[in-house]
């Protein structure tokens, strides 16, 4: 059976210090819910609160974005970390956004592990538990947002938490499901249409062309627009132009 | 009127990674209340878990010990910060420690700035306020140390929270009541005796002899031992004793 | 006698990470000094060794850009450091940068302290002298730039290093001679036709119009433009031109 | 045939700001050969002038000991850089030590990674090549210490540099050379008497007994003693001791 809603949401707060990334400002006018970023690959804590000010303005539902302690990699490189390390990382970034957001009248949502902390959970079950807990430790309301299939997202349901399988607006599928990687050509998606039609069929139909041409069936209750590609503000307006077209709801699925 | 009670803290969980600062499982034993580091002059993520899993299973009131942003020089060099970016430094750290309390059952009771953030909040009421509204953002009940007679505490008093007006057992203190500067000689006291005797002054009769030799008037909530002291273990043993004896029982104000 | 020659110098190598900022590439078109970032207050290990790579294939003299360890701040507010503190972190950035550009097959020609950094040098001894000594135990034939007129540059040239007296483009001076602090309006200049005159004049005749009409006197050996600013480039080839139209060489002075 | 003399070494300035790891200046007695931190795992700037220094008038040999970017981790933890990251890394760090040495009169004499780096480096050729291309492009004259028998000795080897094999004092071994890994139980020698006469093993006969008691075979070139192991001081006294009685000259092979 076709949706009549879906969550459109994107990373935010990505920029640190005199540097900014992405055009968070305009990516609120046409998304449900933001995952701003933590301190640890982005997010200092000015940063921090201006961007929970923004999200609170724009109505849009807000998560924290935990990563790997590395600023310079923008949490993009895997560290081999301990259960335990995942878990106290985990817990000072999203009780750190928590508290801001408490502070200024707003609610954590949800949690999405950011870069390689992400990949790392979706096939690895020990990070994944140390995410599980530290959230459940936190607020066992919080949904756990995780990449469609994987291991984060499973592990989560299990575990009693709400769990919100995601999928990409602007990245390529592999015939299994699985995101082409980063470093192969093809992997994003920078064309206005495709990213729409993709927005689209993932949204109404839990399903994805795949690179090579195939349809694949992909669990979805988010789409995910990065907030750091050249045209991501285009792509957030024309998808959610589409989608509103449709007569799909843009909206959280955690309120 | 000689008091019955007296608060005595000490600054915990000042390690960072491998690196060790403090006899914490020992002071614990001695004090009631624990200022805990937040990550930013010390204390990352792994240690301040279990920093306050320590204090927890102490039975000891807990703080979070925000800091300016320095980790090489320890928070103790003044860095020239906006307001604005004083109450987002306090606000994030306050926020994760106590975030990560609350995960773990604890309660956050109280707020002490360190270093020079505190030094500087002593004298200067912008740097004060940023801190106040921070902890007021966060939660009103919590009450705020500062050095006795310092504008923070004064100012934290006019706007409604609670402030804990601190004097120090290995301190010395000029005719004025101010603290001898560190970079002065004389400034810290080692010696076991001088402190207990301080400690017990300060706790029974508001009163310091200065290192000219006059007795000096000091209101004092608490008592500090600082943690990272050569003879820290010997001499909050030693003043817990004497409180002991002398009938003053040691417990938090912030109950 | 007016100059035939002069320096036009550009900060360089402010990314981070994931961030850029500053048109590095169009801005090395038009000057011939650029001072690096060293990785204190922007400038990774990457972001250096290719921004050496640039600066050598455009022919530009290269010099180090260090700063307070302050990167979210970008190096922009002051912090209270001893002598040797700010020897060691003067020591530590321009040995960095120095060894990059000798493993590159280019030259270290001088040494440009950041932000706040620069600010306390051009006004007090200690930090100045610290400096300089870190640069001449490195290698005493490197140039010092410092504020026209101010402390460092002053203790540079008596301690036989070369000084190189900076002036800006893109900043309004007062009828002393000083610039208008940042924080005050009109301190910035992005008008086009204004920044092209000062420069002229400054290069030509070693004066500048203050912010109240007057001309002041302002020894002048480089002029600087700051890469970050909205129009940088813009500024910089227009600068440039006017230069070039005066017959005036633009040309490092450190050859 | 029985080797006459060997290097000793040891890792150093591995304290950051305000916390302190190992007895340096004991240690510098009995050693030949230091490998100093660098900023990246531990060993900011001020420590590492000082390190310098004291490695300076011990008269003791010194090497730079690059890490990964991992403070809170010790560079512990495996991080996955691409190539050119890890050049990158290695040279900044490198180059500033060896500024740091040169500016003191010192001269920097070999380059040692450190913990997960060095780890990486003896398996994976592009990280060893990474490593290897920056020390050649600082100096060509540096010698390169690696794991005996790993891949970074091998390929600095071909590759025209100086190669160091190393061997360890306070670690055991397994039956293929290989060492048992930090996490197995009776991974780290501390007894005395077993340490000695391992040293004194690795030194004459290019051999250890392993963990399970066959004689292996080892080329070593340097003997490694743990600067933060609870008895790093008695180990490399007694170590020294039983080296001088057995008239095995304890100096750095880089001289």
């Amino acid at each position: 059976m076709s949706k009549t809603s879906i969550d459109l949401n994107c990373d935010m707060g990505e920029g640190f210090g005199p540097w900014i990334m992405g055009k968070d400002s305009e990516l609120l006018r046409y998304i449900s819910s933001a995952s701003i970023a933590c301190g640890f690959h982005a997010g200092d804590a000015s940063v921090m609160r201006r961007t929970v000010e923004q999200a609170l303005r724009a109505g849009v539902s807000i998560g924290a974005h935990p990563s790997y302690p590395d600023l310079q990699g923008f949490g993009r490189r895997e560290m081999h970390l301990t259960s335990n390390e995942v878990f106290d990382i985990t817990l000072y970034q999203v009780a750190a956004l928590k508290g801001i957001c408490e502070s200024l009248g707003a609610r954590l949502s949800h949690v999405k592990p950011h870069g390689a902390l992400y990949n790392v959970a979706a096939r690895d079950a020990e990070t994944a538990r140390a995410i599980i807990e530290a959230v459940k430790s936190l607020d066992s309301t919080m949904a756990v947002y995780g990449l469609s299939g994987g291991v984060l997202t499973d592990l989560a349901k299990k575990s009693g938490l709400k769990a919100i399988e995601e999928a990409f607006v602007d990245r390529s599928y592999g015939s299994d499901g699985s995101l082409i990687p980063r470093r192969e050509s093809g992997a994003l998606v920078s064309d206005l249409g495709i990213a729409t039609s993709q927005a689209l069929r993932l949204a109404k139909d839990n399903s994805v062309i795949s690179k090579s041409g195939e349809t694949v069936k992909i669990a979805v209750d988010s789409l995910c627009i990065h907030g750091d590609g050249p045209n991501a503000v285009e792509i957030a307006k024309s998808v959610r132009q589409r989608l509103d077209e449709a007569g799909i709801t843009v909206r959280p699925v955690t309120v």
